[in-house]
């Protein structure tokens, strides 16, 4: 059994090809290629936080994959990150523990970006003004970090409810290289952003439909939980496509999941991401569509970046 | 966080009272105090293997545990065990790891074990004249050591398919302190035992209601997939008791579920065993019943343990 931590993962990270090996996954799991359960979750009230365990396989590979992840955000109060997780590597012939990846949540944290940058390379529109970004967390951060995948925008609007978060937010991501205005009012972002993430922990509507306008394309990344909610169920009534990273995983939880439940969506309008991007389902067409996804992270990324990360480390010894 | 290995458990366990951990645990799990979602389940079909994620927590106290324990059956023909697990230990108030408890599927067997030992207590005759083992893997050896907590009696009954595996638990149970015979018939089992455990990974009946005399209990524990079975479903309609360890676990899978789906048990005839532990429900009464406990496995043995075992280790250091 071998450990691989944080330090070593992110050294072999930016030789992966993460767009290639989560598209290819994606694929695979619209395909109906691979095995993934329902998520287990364990909801706590006090302090409040949400456990997240993900699993699941591809047959005839050579492993399967559990993740756990855990989000408790009282955590900053006693100086300790809100995220955290690991991830663990089994052989699919024995079942054997093969790797213990102890990456405290950072690889749920890039999977998850990665994906939204997936989801802007086919659903952004072919300009993109400006960046919008809903939260000022780790996850609103590094979903910046790895939009430059999809697209060379630098220019970004930044909302936050703490204006203290949202000023660090703005001088960490201005080192990173973009240009960051910020504001309080999630209407102002849009206004005037035509590729919106949202990525924050809200259980009630930040962006409402009169604010959104025609060639808008958002990925909504927060509502990762059935009680969690980002987007006015509107918006998705109104979207010209509506893509899921796991339809039956976003029936039960996330932006879909309130949309259907409102009787504002129809399941029969739902695409998938995997099929977006082989085309077995259609991408972004016009400039003035409006388009959402909605990530609620699906197994089949874990599995994915791990034993890519597995791999790499394997092969650097 | 901490890394306990196998060699550091096996040096505690004795130092803790495992009956009372467990015995506290069942009887909080049926009277509601412990979370407990669905049982996660992988199922491999080439080599065959079930992995089973199970996890939960007692609100207010201070972990949660996620346990991963596996069954791989073609294990030994390249040396290897077929079982195989691993618990994980996580604050209940911020998610971070506390204790990886790399037990290799070690705890998962004494905590069955010592389950089958409290079923023993309540439900075996009041004078055991024979142990009736079925199986010669781990669990059927593991369940014997555990059974001096219900019984002073040394005599036992072993049954196994492959005359080898029987000899070699012949002689490894004869170290152990105990008498054994063993057969090939598990009809001899039955007419000879009045305490039987059945541990096989069977997915059709060994033991047939004809043969079961009156005044005989049976532990199953063998049979933790829905594939799995190792009683005819007549015997639990035929027992004066039937106990399950999760009476939700043990109608999705288990004896209890084969015979719910053959319309031979009804769903108000089921005992749990931690209401049978505080009294709640019926123990034996007397020595001419039948009774039946059906043990699943809940994740709560599996908190029960790793708490215990964490504690213990950081007593001593």
């Amino acid at each position: 059994m071998r450990t691989i931590g944080l330090l070593e993962m992110k050294r072999v990270l930016p030789t992966i090809d993460l767009v290639e090996a989560l598209e290819s996954g994606f694929v695979a799991y619209s395909q109906g290629k691979v095995v993934v359960p329902p998520v287990g979750e364990l909801l706590f009230q006090d302090p409040p936080g949400d456990v997240h365990i993900k699993y699941g396989y591809v047959p005839g590979e050579d492993y399967y994959v559990i993740k756990i992840a855990s989000g408790f955000y009282r955590n900053p109060e006693v100086n300790l990150p809100s995220s955290n997780g690991l991830m663990l590597l089994f052989c699919q012939k024995t079942g054997r523990l093969k790797c213990f990846l102890m990456d405290e949540g950072y690889l749920t944290d890039v999977r998850t970006a990665v994906a939204g940058a997936i989801a802007a390379r086919y659903l952004a529109p072919g300009r993109v003004n400006r960046i919008g970004i809903l939260g000022t967390g780790v996850q609103a951060r590094v979903q910046l970090q790895y939009i430059a995948l999809a697209t060379d925008c630098k220019n970004v609007l930044a909302w936050g409810r703490n204006s203290e978060n949202l000023e660090l937010y703005r001088k960490d991501m201005e080192r990173a290289g973009f240009n960051v205005a910020t504001t309080r009012h999630a209407g102002e972002v849009a206004a005037d952003c035509n590729l919106i993430v949202t990525a924050t922990v809200s259980t009630s509507p930040l962006l409402h439909n009169a604010e959104i306008r025609p060639g808008t394309h958002i990925t909504a990344v927060g509502a990762d939980a059935s009680r969690k909610q980002e987007l006015d169920p509107a918006i998705l009534k109104r979207a010209d496509l509506v893509v899921a990273d796991s339809i039956s995983q976003c029936c039960e939880r996330g932006e879909i999941a309130h949309a259907l439940r409102a009787g504002l969506l129809e399941k029969e309008r739902l695409l998938e991401l995997g099929n977006v991007i082989s085309g077995a389902a259609p991408r972004r067409t016009s400039d003035s569509q409006i388009t959402v996804a909605d990530l609620t992270g699906v197994a089949i990324q874990d599995i994915q970046i791990a034993k890519a990360v597995f791999e790499a480390v394997r092969k650097t010894v």
